[in-house]
């Protein structure tokens, strides 16, 4: 008598995406020939730069000669690709060794995996809000309790508020906590950590062998010089910290899927050599995964070649160029913004204290564009929205003078 | 202070195939110059057919252009993905809502994630040989005692041994089992269930809410049409079973990664009611999965047309060749051989009672040839080495006659 993993009943009943997309439909449903302009889901609407698509068909043509045909690749991601990656990294000062570096199809899978290799009573922080996939992943597994509908929270979870206050980037936390994620720039806030902010995580992290999970998803959104992109640009983040990565918001790769893990080879926790965390996740990647798709890979290294870099750092130009319109368009609407410089997220504070949710079917009544309510990411979320500048230009600039309309400001 | 998931120790030091690997590149190294000829790892070589590419590469040029861009997909695969995959299930009597289907990265994402949905303290059955996936990812959950090597088996697992007294198709278990791991054609002896001996364990199954994980990954592989290549031909498997597939082997994507898993809304286990595993299913793959990759699904839905299912149909008939190749050429030698039709793999007796790393090792040395050691797959693998078709031809060819000459029979 097989029974179910219990742990999945704690569980809200959807992912906060799904549910965003349920009450857009139905919507839709109801008022046909509406049409809604999105400035929800981070999804992006930009091409692929020229450079990538030539090196998606180029590893796809590659497979159909007998010559150049290839099978399974390593599972860690094709050296040439690792190599590319790391010297990404040098640019910053970081040396990483291939073997450090782990290709996979997406940081979503990999910031869902990590808390795999980590014990099942570990006691998890997270940044409130956060990223649901966090949380999501660690109910799954069993390291919390049942969800209590007063606090918003999972029992057992350490949830780091950031707010107004802190400037979205939490305070230590005051009790014991083996394994810290941390996301910069952030999603959902945008806001984006200091050398300073980080340095205190790293050195609390290694004062108690506690791991931080950090995920720099969009750390090419980061154009002031002087905030760190990488958290082994803080000193002693290589013996506490695994950073993940993607190509999603980098490239346009949300729907080709590449992203990686570094787990540096001096990673340690409680008595754990340094070397064996590497090695676990390489253990758990060749069994549990056969490695990145060989085409996917060649669009990838053709993405970290000068040219497609070049190309890739003009994407990302204009939607940090969106970002800004939002944010300009929603304070002219009467709204406190937060973030969209150095990221993609704008996070707006909603008018006279309104619930997250009540503001999102607000402007999907009343100005038909699609938000994601704050208080999804978590219960320090409730009572802002965030907005995503990843939507077609034309519909972002719609979409921000139907919300100014609807808030009676022109 | 951050642990470890402890039960990583239980494991052996390295997968099967990386171990393969290392002894064959410690002797490529010890002996420049000399050509490794390979029976081992299951890795296609046979190009990709010229529609499957012309797929992959009108899937990357779609997202080069503005109006055609597409990022996120659904999780569980494109609609239009799995309504391919319906079809072909429908050819075989099954009928599955696009529902049922979720399409992935690959049979070993499924097949090692699949355990994630039941309880932590299921007891897992697996057919003795097996594909070590199936274990080693109930060992990494925590399903399983220390790892005994007197009698070579994982403390918990239910080995069911296939034998030559049994023709390979295990005997239904005797004590208490909820989750039981069934693969046809199968992995690694090459052996093909009959529908009565699948019929037995579905009424296993069905009498003890038992659920079924049947890895189908090799069913294109059957040309006997008396055989079934889905469970579901199975009366009454839709209420027990769990089917995987995959494209690697039948359209050469073992490095391009696409597969799908089936999770009929009818699947039941201990208090739990219909639909309820299908939606556990989804909440699994959304929140620790993007979905696969839309440039590899638009190839996958390539070899799903008439013209890419021929196409693929002679690539699976030319491996099936080199599996006659190769069961004739080691029969000739003097060993007694099993598998090879109907399926890609043989399994080779060792020759008087040696062990399957000292067969490996001896083929290695005096033919130079990559086998795969019976015992890798469990212990009743032990007297056997498992032969890959999916070798070049010409590699396949020489092979075969290194072995004969080594064997001392030209």
């Amino acid at each position: 008598m097989a029974r179910i993993n219990q742990n999945y009943d704690k569980l809200g009943a959807s992912y906060l995406f799904a549910e965003i997309s349920r009450r857009a439909k139905a919507f839709a449903e109801k008022n046909p020939g509406v049409e809604l302009l999105r400035l929800g889901i981070g999804d992006t609407t930009l091409p692929l730069a020229p450079t990538v698509v030539a090196g998606l068909r180029a590893g796809a043509e590659k497979l159909g000669a007998a010559e150049t045909y290839t099978g399974y690749g390593d599972y860690e991601g094709e050296k040439w690709m690792r190599e590319a990656i790391a010297s990404v990294y040098r640019e910053r000062g970081v040396n990483l060794d291939v073997s450090e570096i782990f290709v996979s199809d997406g940081a979503k899978s990999d910031s869902s995996n990590i808390q795999s290799i980590f014990s099942s009573d570990a006691v998890v922080a997270i940044q409130d809000p956060a990223y649901p996939v966090y949380v999501d992943s660690n109910v799954m597994a069993g390291r919390t309790g049942a969800y209590d509908p007063a606090r918003q929270q999972y029992q057992g979870i350490i949830y780091m508020p950031c707010t107004e206050a802190n400037g979205f980037f939490p305070e230590l936390p005051g009790q014991k906590v083996d394994l810290v994620y941390l996301c910069s720039p952030n999603n959902p806030t945008g806001a984006v950590a200091t050398h300073a902010q980080l340095s205190l995580f790293v050195e609390y992290a290694r004062a108690r062998k506690a791991v931080i999970v950090f995920d720099a998803a969009y750390s090419t959104f980061i154009r002031d010089p002087s905030l760190p992109q990488s958290i082994y640009e803080i000193p002693g983040a290589r013996s506490c910290a695994i950073e993940l990565n993607s190509f999603s918001k980098t490239a346009g790769f949300t729907g080709v899927r590449l992203g990686w893990a570094v787990v540096p080879k001096e990673l340690t926790c409680e008595a754990t050599p340094p070397g064996k965390l590497n090695a676990m996740w390489y253990r758990r990647q060749s069994t549990f995964f056969n490695g990145p798709s060989n085409v996917v890979q060649a669009g990838g290294a053709a993405a970290l070649t000068p040219r497609g870099r070049e190309e890739c750092r003009a994407i990302v130009d204009h939607y940090l160029e969106s970002a800004r319109i939002i944010r300009e368009g929603f304070t002219l609407a009467g709204l406190t913004c937060f973030g969209g410089t150095n990221a993609p997220y704008v996070w707006a504070r909603t008018p006279g204290g309104m619930s997250s949710w009540d503001f999102f079917d607000k402007l999907l009544r009343e100005a038909h564009v699609v938000t994601t309510p704050g208080s999804g990411f978590g219960p320090s979320g409730e009572g802002y929205v965030r907005l995503s500048a990843f939507g077609r230009r034309s519909d972002t600039e719609r979409a921000v003078a139907a919300v100014r309309a609807a808030l009676g400001k022109r």
